[in-house]
This record gives structure tokens, sequence and C-alpha cells, in this order.
């Protein structure tokens, strides 16, 4: 028989609610059967059969889910400080780009970086996410742009997920940047689509990414990954409308896409379109506040249309260097003026759909017993607090 | 003789430079001498007689000098989640004063709580800065308004000292709010003034403050409190300027005020005379951030003037509930367009100023063994990362 455990002197944030809701249980017991949860409910209401179990008792803590970031780019080489500082001290991008910033210095970096190097400077900030009470990371290739290290990125995520205990889920982005001396239409066809074919047989790819703006790749080349994928049988997703309007929202909507990301100039048709696909918008705040964007994504549309949104890091170098998943909670509060009810659903029972994933975000009987136990008491004290973690401790499968 | 140290293999910013530097050493050696710093320089300059000692390598570590959080309210009761999560419900400031919101909700809080509730729930928060290298935390009273909440607070400060290896540096900050039932001058004059004088005899005063703005005192009454500080041989300090321009900041350089606080609204003149009085601006980016302000403080003005920049957190329950100071300091570079360099004096060099400590806040012979040692190269690192803690070791009073 499976060992089992009830938690108990708790309350519990389960997310399995209307939209706008916590689903809380106060006085809640939660019984946890191998890396499952069995039951949850009124402690009053425990079934006879789990009160003989082994119990564990939490001082009136709130549990919530296990916290999903279902965007990151956090394997890459070098970091992004010196043009950070750069930019501060005046630079022009002009200047930044001719010192060799901007995606190609992470591009530069992350080819010229071993899979043990990579490795090596990922894992500390996959340590810093599981300890915030994250269980599932979503990770993208993008930075390597060659088929060496486009796959050589996605073995580092595969990696990470056996040397940590917390799930990974990765995303192809070979549609990420332009390499230099190549244009759109030849880097797609004749790189980014034959690299994908190799990372799928590998088996290191669960989606499909791109970035389509302006600066990038415009819908059409898009559309192309997307068909490449559909035949693997992948799923996909999208960097869509963050600079400018593009048509990448409405795309990702007509290919069923899991989920648009960034959506800051996104539309009200384009929130229709996402509701109706049933396609998750990803809010990445980070980015926002980091290079100083001014046109929030339109929220008040997505909640129109019932459109679920998820919140991420978008852990990366350079427009984004946030290693917070409770500060993208906090920023997404601030900053997009979601409710905190909404952005924990942000960062668990939406960003579980954002990826895919049907067994975790809530706490539900069936589901993963993925936990986070925090020392708070009302749940909108984690988007409350700003760099603050009151993580207690995590369970993630079942495991404390 | 006092047991000595050397620290090599690591590159330092000294903070001992010009505005706007690091004072950065590479392959630098730090020798310690009990508490103290003895010597620092190129590795390839360490004295004979040093060369002899115990040494430690850090790796090409950087090492700073320990960081200093010189403005925060960590004492407090309850919490204010609720508001906030109100606040984003769509509910108005009526709405959440008659729900008790606002500083009459920690004011209530901290009146009701214990000595040792209030220590209880500080502790954390003291544990998380030390965490992030702070070595030094100023901490102010004012949820009381009543005698014996104010000296509780101010117990409970220096108490935070004695059980944390942290040096609390503690405001009184009576002139904080108006409490109900009671007008500005009857307080001031019958409640503030007999508290200060009351923790004084206490010892329980480093420093007094005041909050000169609409909703609080004007710059008169702001002004008797600084006469009695004066009385007392007290320095004083004042937030300042930061919902609307009302001459707190030049009242404070008239009294030669250790730091002028927030002051987003702070004038060029205002600028002007906080340099000729030696006053320090101390930057508040997380309340700035968290209550949505427009206005940022005169940064070019400063730089202009010769005003040394501080930057703290403001941690606190209702305005900003920001629990780290690097983040303060990625808020300070983002928000306000400082440089990493600046973000660092900040909260090293200029920070000690602001508290009236000439002995700490740089890397030089004869100064605390305050030492903050990074996983990180480049000093901008620290600034440029987003709820990211690179801390690898401290060292406070020479004790690692
Ligand atoms: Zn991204
Ligand atoms: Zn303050």
């Amino acid at each position: 028989m499976t060992p089992s455990l009830v938690l108990t002197g708790l309350s519990a944030a389960t997310m399995a609610a209307p939209v706008g809701g916590y689903g809380l249980i106060a006085d809640a017991a939660i019984v946890l059967t191998g890396d499952r949860i069995a039951w949850v409910g009124p402690r009053a209401d425990l079934p006879t059969a789990q009160k003989g179990l082994e119990r564990r008792e939490l001082g009136g803590r709130l549990v919530t889910p296990a916290l999903i970031d279902c965007h990151t780019h956090i394997v890459h080489g070098g970091n992004r400080a010196r043009e950070f500082e750069m930019r501060l001290e005046g630079a022009s991008y002009e200047q930044i780009a001719r010192a060799g910033g901007g995606i190609v210095s992470t591009v530069a970096a992350t080819r010229a970086a071993s899979e043990a190097d990579l490795l090596a400077s990922a894992l500390p900030r996959v340590d810093a996410l599981i300890a915030q009470g994250v269980a599932v990371i979503e990770v993208k290739s993008g930075y390597g742009l060659d088929l060496d290290t486009e796959l050589k990125m996605l073995r580092v995520a595969r990696a990470l997920g056996r040397l940590r205990p917390v799930r990974i889920v990765t995303s192809f982005l070979g549609a990420h940047a332009i390499p230099a001396g190549t244009d759109a239409d030849s880097y797609i066809d004749g790189v980014c689509l034959p690299t994908l074919r190799a990372a799928h047989a590998e088996g290191l790819v669960d989606a499909v990414d791109g970035f389509c703006e302006g600066i990038a790749f415009d819908t059409a080349q898009i559309g192309r990954v997307f068909e490449a994928a559909r035949a693997l049988g992948l799923p996909v997703k999208l960097h869509a409308e963050q600079l400018s309007h593009g048509g990448g929202t409405a795309l990702a909507a007509r290919h069923g896409a899991l989920s648009a990301d960034h959506v800051e100039y996104a539309t009200d048709a384009d929130a229709r379109a996402l509701a109706k696909a049933g396609t998750v918008a990803v809010l990445l705040p980070g980015a926002f506040y980091t290079i100083h964007e001014t046109q929030a994504p339109p929220v008040q549309a997505f909640r129109a249309h019932g459109v679920p949104m998820a919140v991420a890091t978008d852990w990366n170098p350079g427009s984004s260097p946030l290693g917070s998943i409770l500060l993208a909670m906090n920023m997404a509060c601030t900053l997009f003026r979601l409710t905190p009810a909404e952005a924990l659903a942000g960062t668990t029972r939406h960003a579980a759909r954002a990826l895919g994933l049907a067994d975790c975000g809530m706490i539900a009987p069936g589901l993963r017993a993925d936990l986070a136990i925090w020392n708070v008491t009302d749940p909108a004290e984690l988007s409350c607090g700003i760099g603050i973690n009151p993580l207690y401790q995590r369970i993630f499968g079942g495991v404390a």
C-alpha cells in the first residue's frame, strides 16, 4: 500500500475555484497518497478511514499548489550586467550594439559555453525558484540559433530536471532571433526547422515557441514553424504582441496554441480569439518593468472574454533578469492591476494550462501532491510582499 | 595579538572612490585584524609582514562593503495584504479606510502586539536582510503614536541588534501620523515631544525623524521636533517631499539633517541646500513603485550639486512592503536611472553617512570588517538582477 499522510492545521488555497477566487478552505485537511493528492476538504469532513493515518500539523499556515514558472530562459551563457550599466551611463543602443551587447552577446556566450558550464550556471537559478515553492519550470532554447547549441540548451534543460526535484518542460525557441549573416526566411527553413526536427527526434521538445515581432519573425515565418510543430504532434506557443501589434496572438489562437506570451499590444479582438481557442495569456511583468514599457496588457479584455491569465518570470539575462516568481506576482498586481487571486491562479492553475499540464496547479484529488506551505495566513500576502520569500516548506510529488 | 586573516582571490569594490565609481581593485587582497580592516590593495602589493597570515582564497569573487539599509519600518504589528487586495479589487480609499485600512490599522496592530510578538515578527525581516549581506539596519518607531508603544517599538529594535549579528540604528518617528481624536499641534507638544524625551532617557534613540507632508505634519511642527532633538543632542532626518513639495527638504538642510528621505518632489534649490548642508538624499523606490508615483526624485540635480544619494527599502507594511535591499538597488536603477555604481554607493558609503556612521560603508583601513562576498564578478550584476540574491558569504565585524 502506498504511504499516506494527512496534513492538518492549515488553510488551503486550492485554486479549484471560479475565476477570481482562491477556492479557500479554512481549517482544511489534505490527504496525500504516494505522489498524489487523495483528498482535500474541511478537516471536520475528513473521512473516518483517513483519521488513523500519519498526521502533520501545520500551525495554521497557508497551503497552496506548488508554484509553476511557465516562461523562462534560464539556460544561457554570460550575463548582460555591463550592458545594463552602459545604458544607465547614457550609452545609446548603437553604442551597446557596437560593444557587442544585446541578444547577440548571449548567443555568443551560449555557443561558447560547454554543456557543463551551462548546467552549472543554470542550477542556481533552478534552486532559487525551487526555494520559492516552484515545482515546474518551463525552459526555452533560443540562444543557439544553430543546431548544436539549440540541442545543447535543451539537453541542459532536461538535465536540470534529473538533478533537481523539479519538473522541467522544454520549449524549442529556434525562432527567437535572426542570426547574423542570414535572413529570416533562410534561417527558418534552413536552420530552425531542421533543428526542430532533430531536437524532437532526441525527445528534447515538449512545445514549440517563437518570437513574432518586427525585429524578429513575421506571422508567415512563425506559421511555417507552427506547421512543422503540428506535423510532429507538438503543441505551440508564442511571444506575441510584446513591442507592437503584429498579429501573433491571432496566429497563436488559430493554431490552438497553449499560450500567447507578453501580449501587451493585444487587442479586444485578440482577447476574443484567445478565449475561443482556449489559449492562455501569459503576462510577463518583469520585461515590462525592465524595458520601461508603458502599454500594459489588456487585462480587462482578458477578464471580459474569459481568457485565463498566467504570470511568469521570463527570467532571461537581458529584458527580464527576474529570478523570483513571487515578485512576478507582485509586479502583475502592481503594474498590471491583477488581483492577488488572479496572480496566484497565474502561477498555479493557469500556468499549468499554459504548459498543457492537467496534473498540477490545483489542490484536488488525483492531482500531483505538489504543495507549497507558507508562513502566511492570507493568500494575498504572497503577492503583497516585494522581494520577500515566506516559503515554510515544499512538498513535491508527495516528498517534503 | 588580535587574530588576522588575509582574503585573496577576489576583486574588491571598495567604494572608496570618487562619486560614480566602485573604487574597484582587481586581484585584491584584504587584511582583517579583529573586527577591523587592516589593509586593502592589489594582492601584489601585500606587505611582506602580512604574507604569513591565515589566508582565504575567494575564487575570483567580488567583495563589497557589507550593505546598509538606512530606512526601514520593520518593527510593526499586522500586515496590510487585505488592503492591497481590496485596492486591486476596486475598493476606494474611503472604503478601505472604513474597513479599518491604512496606517491606522498598523498603529492598532502594533499597539495590540506584545513586545515578544513584535520581536518575533521582526526577526524574519532582519534575517532576510542579513541573508543579503546587510550588516546595519535603521529601524524607525512611529506606529505607536503613544508613549508606551513608541518605547515598545524602540526596545524591540534594540533587541534585534542583540539577537542577531547586525547593528541596529534607531530613529524616533513619533511625528509619523496624527492619531485619531487629536490635532497635529496637540499631538506634537502633548505626546510626541514627551515621548521623545522619555525614549532618549532610556537610551533608545539614535536619531529623530518625522513625516513632513500635507497629510501629516507641517514644517513648523517638524521644526519643534527638530529643536527638541537638538536640545537632546540628537541628529535629525526627515521624510520630505514624498507626495508634494512642502518645504521639508529645506527645513532638513537648515537643521543640518543626516538625510532627507523620499524627496520625489524636491527642487533644484532643495538639492543645492542639501549639498551645502552635507545632507544625504535617501531614495526609496519601493514606495514610488507601490503607490504608482510618477514623479521621480531629481537625480540629475542631486548629481549636479553633489548631493550624496543613498538607497533603502523603506520596508513597511503599507506603501513599501519591500524586503530586499538588492531589489531596492535594481529599482533605483530601473525607476530612477541611477547607475549601478551609484546604487551600490547608495547602500554602502552614502547609507552609512545617512546614519551618521563613519566606521563602515567602504573597504578601507580602520573601518569595520563588514564585508559581503558575492557569487558575481562584475559589481553591476548586483543591481542588474531582479529578485536574485547572489550572496556567497558575509563577514560582519570580522566574523564570517
Ligand atoms: Zn521569453
Ligand atoms: Zn519611511
